[in-house]
């Protein structure tokens, strides 16, 4: 079913889309703005079902590219992602029934938002990362058969690129990464243009209304004076990041981040708050494992989130700093995301990390604390 | 009118781009049996006098891109230039009618040789550097008013990227140069597509035409026992490029040289035979400035041409080295190239040297020596 998006829903979105966006993705804050100004200038934008998209009708998704610690300090005007989609519209030589976003995050889930309320197309509520991924090649689209290219890129005094790597996506990124460093270390991006039939096989299906879910909880659970931790674990329940493992509760005791080769990479310490245990998060814009005292907790694709210990307000690894109180939570990914397929493009050994997949869920048996 | 190039003429033609290229331009061996393949299979190129090609012609430039110290290791396949001009006409939704050099150069004279021989267009006898530069924004086309983009670069796998950057030819160049890096240091280029009618105004007329002259007066003066460096500035004599003066002559006592960020950067020193006198020359891919003890001598736009001392073979810049036996010449450039505008574009500050322009004629009276 579809349903319109309104200003008041958009704090919960973009909190759930943080949290989703597993550290990366971009900031919230500026993700929410972003969509509040163009849903005002432009009027409410559409969210259709991926069920409803017609099997022929060409579907392109948009997004920001770049490292996070770039995009927070360089606002889009909006107008950029328009132009990405209209470069790769102009080269495809057909227009667009529709937009998406290529995964969840601050930013990423909003991009394709602005972009449905400045173009009046709606916004198909599905992604191809069902969580943030650093690098273009990492998509479900991909995974499943989908070449990205060809992708354009613009930036933001109108220039624009496109790409075309044939069915070689991983040279696409290396390609793509290149012209967004040139343009500032952050640019706009349309790419995996596809059909309605492609969505409904290599999308993560319904992730603009699981964000939403996910926000509401920790919203209400505050109001209530609950745990929202608690509350999200029993949203998650229903949907197909079935999942929640309290993964630790404690202090940032250290942070170690740089931007380079266009990515903000890093790594970052927590202490729990007896001073006993020690949590350790491994991030290339977006958190990929989670050892607690040197045993592995939770790895890539599945979720490593780290929230406010009190508010479980998301807290992205741009914005980690010492001191910080926070629980950290892994949450289980989707059937689709664990495939040896997708494993080969987005689990643990695309990120070069010493670990064999294992779900959370087996990892963890059950939350602590 | 227009003549038929044929592989006989290539030595000539090879080494001429090489002493117009002033150490830039890439190595003229490698250039030559890309031509001479394509000739052989694929049959003769047609060079096509500018003033020849039809007011509303399509011509569209092609070259390669990148540091000659890369591209001297990297050996195209012919078939990249030929998918740039592709990407560009699939762009532009228009067939090119022909095609053009850039720049002149052992590469780059030759590229645009290679696709018209596997493409059977003609290539027009003129280019757009009178000499070789190292960024695409220096050339007389965007000088007086032809935008670069879009321009289409075409990798060794088969991607190509499209850059549109309007009439910002100096952000075309900077996102090309970043694309081109990615691709290894060296890509193949499309760019400055435009009319007959603007070839004629802004290109640099019959400079395949002079390479040719340039190459065969040196082999000439060899077979006949003459001095090829007298030989050859009486050739020139006639020709928009009238002055030769030498300005040095003795050994290589220094190379200073670093490939960053796609180019060949550096530096050379020379000493007279007699050890009183000292050359300096600074290149960025091309030489750019000869002083002779600390007196400037020659200086961009204006050619600086390294030549082996008794044979007058010209020296690039990635091959110089220690120990060699050298004759360095400066050579004026036509009037197009020292215009207030291209001094702008392609004049001493545009490179940040210390320098305002003055012609070789006025700098060095008569040749040393």
């Amino acid at each position: 079913m579809s349903w319109l998006l309104t200003e008041e829903q958009l704090p919960d979105l973009a909190r759930g889309a943080a949290v989703l966006g597993t550290g990366g993705g971009g900031d919230p804050h500026v993700g929410q703005l972003l969509v509040r100004q163009a849903i005002r200038e432009f009027g409410p934008v559409t969210v259709l079902d991926p069920d409803e998209v017609d099997d022929d009708a060409l579907v392109i998704p948009t997004a920001q590219m770049g490292a996070p610690t770039v995009v927070f300090e360089k606002l889009p005007r909006g107008t950029e992602p328009v132009a990405a989609l209209r470069a790769l519209e102009d080269r495809l030589g057909e227009r667009a029934s529709a937009t998406m976003p290529i995964e969840c995050g601050g930013i990423n889930s909003m991009i394709p938002l602005v972009v449905g309320a400045r173009t009046g197309l709606p916004v198909v509520d599905a992604d191809g990362m069902g969580r943030a991924f650093p690098e273009l090649q990492m998509e479900t689209f991909g995974v499943y058969g989908v070449p990205g290219s060809p992708m354009a890129i613009a930036g933001e005094r109108g220039e624009t690129a496109v790409i075309d790597t044939g069915a070689d996506n991983r040279r696409m990124e290396w390609l793509a990464r290149g012209v967004t460093v040139r343009l500032g270390g952050a640019a706009h991006i349309a790419e995996y243009s596809m059909r309605g039939a492609d969505v409904k096989r290599t999308a993560i299906p319904r992730t603009l209304t699981l964000a939403l879910t996910v926000g509401r909880a920790i919203r209400e659970a505050r109001e209530a004076g609950a745990d929202p931790v608690a509350r999200l674990a029993d949203a998650l329940g229903g949907t197909l990041y079935r999942h929640l493992r309290v993964l630790f509760r404690g202090k940032i005791a250290d942070v170690e981040r740089r931007t380079e080769a266009g990515f903000a990479r890093g790594r970052a310490a927590a202490v729990s708050f007896d001073g006993e245990h020690k949590l350790e998060l491994v991030f290339q814009n977006e958190n990929l494992v989670a050892l607690v005292d040197g045993e592995l907790r939770c790895v890539v694709p599945d979720l490593v989130c780290v929230l406010e210990a009190e508010r479980a307000e998301p807290i992205t690894t741009e914005t980690l700093r010492y001191g910080q109180r926070v629980t950290v939570v892994g949450i289980s990914t989707p059937g689709i995301m664990r495939t040896p397929e997708a494993l080969a493009v987005f689990g643990p050994s695309a990120f070069e990390l010493p670990y064999d997949f294992t779900p959370v869920e087996q990892l963890v048996p059950s939350s602590v604390l």
